[in-house]
Order: structure tokens, then sequence, then C-alpha cells
């Protein structure tokens, strides 16, 4: 095999810790190209960029990578690398190392995580990888994690139409239990809107929330990421729920509904 | 059962024609509230606003419905409706009607269905409806499509977790084949970028794409839908790939691999 491309994006923005500790983590493994949103697009879901322009400004290399930072989403970020900017299709793509782990529901909403979905879409091994902090900026532990399983994607493979979505605890590297594969739980945030007034006495709403956990299993995302596990969950984007197809076929609508 | 409340939404703005179908499909069905996006919100998948303040703006009541516009995305709009604007949580809610159809991959971009995926989410039956036009403006026969599976999820609730994702041929009724129960295909937008230059001389890019098919089963939307019979998907958002479960053990390096 010829060096890897690797392509390193994220929802924080080009210039924050995450990403740096990313490409670093990467740089040992092939030729790494940094292609990210020029700012911050945290929990734009998959939302890509149709109705304005996309704007892109060269980076100055560092350690030997280089890229672009890009007006754009996360998932423009990686159909932009891929069918433009690139010169060939990369062999693996690295997103994150997100502020805030994306488990549970949370992973609808999560830009990291559409950068990989959007990997899986175009046929390119994907990983998103979070760090269970908003604050921390110690992402030492969750990179090596990153090279950990950006390793083994480059020597094995993913099964088609699969990313791995990675999450990892902020506690110090001592205190980590191992690493769980895990199913994605139900976890979600039940949000409040806060009620504010304006200095023109307009009326606007802020969105809050707190986290809702009912999962018990060990082996849910962010079971196994409150007891210390790294959680390693395979992912795809088939959201058909076949269960339904059948319970629907009662309704006898359908023309092949007797099938 | 006392009068069911109806909470209609969609990605392509307050002022649309698809909506303004909907509601009129809705109207006879229970008390319908009208809370969607101020202004066009496609391709913004399951974007929620975050770092800035949702704004909103009440509408005049046509046809007794009431409504507001709200500065935020499609999920902002369910969210906004169900723990803040309205008096009680909805007992439907129905997005759309889409302006072109969402259909395999185009799902995970789809600012409709992520109204229905959030719908899901907070507990609450939901359908997505989509036209496949960009241009039409006749929503009439997609409008008595609503106004059925309306009926048919009131009396019948869906699986939990579970959303309906309607897609509707654009044709004279008379050549809609039948409806048809179908899975999420693999068709997606091979993206395309346009480079060029503005009046100051800096580069841009405009997304454009053409769609490829590779889907020949029957019932799967695409396929249904180019075959003019109106499709309808169970989706569900637990994405975990169970098969991957299994394969990535082997990997040797999870505490719970060899379970």
């Amino acid at each position: 095999m010829s060096e890897p491309l690797i392509l390193v994006t994220n929802d924080d923005g080009v210039t924050s810790h995450g990403i740096a500790a990313l490409r670093e983590a990467a740089k040992d493994l092939g030729r790494v190209v940094v292609i990210a949103p020029e700012t911050e697009k945290s929990a734009v879901g998959h939302a890509i960029t149709l109705s304005n322009p996309i704007r892109i400004q060269e980076l100055s290399k560092e350690d030997g990578v280089t890229g672009f930072a890009v007006g754009g989403t996360p998932a423009d970020c990686v159909k932009l690398a891929v069918r433009a900017l690139l010169d060939r299709t990369p062999d693996l793509i690295l997103s994150g190392i997100n502020h805030g782990a994306n488990v549970g529901m949370s992973v609808m909403y999560s830009g990291t995580v559409s950068a990989a979905t959007e990997g899986v879409i175009l046929g390119i091994p994907s990983i998103a990888i979070s760090l269970d902090s908003w604050t921390s900026d110690d992402f030492n532990f969750a990179g090596k994690i990153a090279k950990q399983f950006a390793v083994k994607v480059l020597e094995n493979g993913l099964d088609e139409g699969v990313a791995l979505n990675i999450n990892v605890p902020s506690v110090p590297e001592d205190e980590v239990k191992g690493i769980m594969l895990t199913r994605q739980g139900q976890s979600f945030y039940e949000e409040t809107f806060d009620r504010r007034t304006d200095p023109r006495k307009r009326t606007y709403y802020w969105m809050d929330g707190f986290l809702v956990q009912p999962d018990k299993d060990q082996d849910v995302d962010d079971v196994a990421l409150a007891g210390n596990y790294v959680s390693v969950t395979p992912l795809h984007f088939n959201l058909t729920h076949n269960e339904s197809l059948t319970n629907l076929a009662s309704w006898k609508v359908f023309n092949n509904g007797n099938i």
C-alpha cells in the first residue's frame, strides 16, 4: 500500500485544540490533510450548504500538514475535500477530537459524527472521536485512542456503510477501565427554553437542557462512558425500521401490504 | 379522545405553499398549530441552535389556525413548540409538504425529515411528507395522502421510536399507481463543485450534483417513487450496526470483545 491519505476534520473549527491533537495523532500514519470549518459548527447535524457560496482559505503548513479552512459545515468540508480539493480519495477520515460526548440521541445533532457519516456515504472508512468534557483541553489520551483505531481501520477496513463513533472519558489515563464495544443508547437532553427580553424589549429564547439517561446496560454508549470506558459504536445510516414494515402492512392501504 | 392537537412544521418556511397545503389537510382532524422556520431551511439536517438566541413571531390566524414563525431550524421549531410554546404535547407532528423528494441518503440532510425525527425523540408520532418536484405547486394529491396517513396514525399510533417518511410522485393523480411500503434506499447525489471567481477576484465554490440511483428492488423508496407509487418508509434513529458488533469483536482490543 502506498502512503495512506488521511483527511482530518471536525466541527469545533480548524483552530480548535482537539483538531490539533487529532492531526498530531495521525501524522506518523500517512499524509495528513486538514480540511475543517473556519469557525465552530457544533450541533449543525448533517447540514450542507446549497444556497450560498462556499469559500476556502489555505492553511499555513504545520508539521508538514497541509489544509484548508472552509466557510461551511463539517459535511461540506468532507464533500468539498473529496470532490474538489484532494488529488485522490482519502483512505481514512478522522473527525474530532470533539469537545463533549456524542452518545445516545446527541449523535443525531453532532457535526463531528456527520463528517464521519459523510465519509461513509462517499465510501471512505471514517472515525468520529469525542472527549467527554466541554472544557478540558487534555486531549492526550483521546489522541492515543484515535491513533490506535486509525491504525486498526487502515489495516482492516470497516464493514461497508459503517463508521466508528468513539467517545473517550475525561479522566486521568490510569482511571480508564478499558475499551468497550457499544450500542447507541437512548440518552437525550430534555431541553428547557430560557425566555428573556433584549434591550429593545423584544422576546427571545435560549435553548438549554439537562441530560436524561434511561439506559442501564453496560454495553450502551453513555453507560460505558460513565463507567470510565472508552466507548466504540459502529454506526450505519440505513434508518429503515424493519419491524414496522411488518406492523404497518396490517393497515391495508399498501399495494405491497399483503406480500 | 379529546380533540387531537396537531403540530404542523416544515423546512421550506412558514410562507411556503407546501405548508399551507398541509395545514389545509390537517384542519378537519383537530386543533392545528403551525410552528415553522420564518425562512427556508432546506438541507439543514438535524441542526439545532445552541449558540444564538431564537426569536419567534406570532402568525395572524388563518382558517382558525394559530402559530409562530421561528428564527431557527425545523428541529428548533419542534423542540420550542413542545417545550415552551404549546399548552400540551401534540398528538401528531406533520412536517412538509416539502418541495423535492427525501429518499435514500437525502434523508440524512433533510430538514423536513429532521422535524419528524425530533418528534420521535420527544415521543410524538410524526410524519414527514415530500412532493417529488422542486417546482410544482400542485400539492393537492400530496395533501390527500397526508390526511389519509394523519388519520391512520391518530387512530393506530406508530411503533415507539418510529416516524413515517412519505414521498409522493409529482404526476396527475390518475397516473399514481398506488401506495408502497418501502425501505430507505442507497440513492445519493454525486456532488460537483463549480469553482468561480467573485467580482473581487476571490475564489468560491457552488455545490451542485447529479442523482445516482443504484437500487433496483421495487420496495425501495426511490424505485417506488420513480414507478409513480407513493412511498411510505418507517424510519428509526438507532444507528447501531449490529453485524459490525460481531465483526469488530475480532479486533481483540475490547474488554467485552470475547463476550
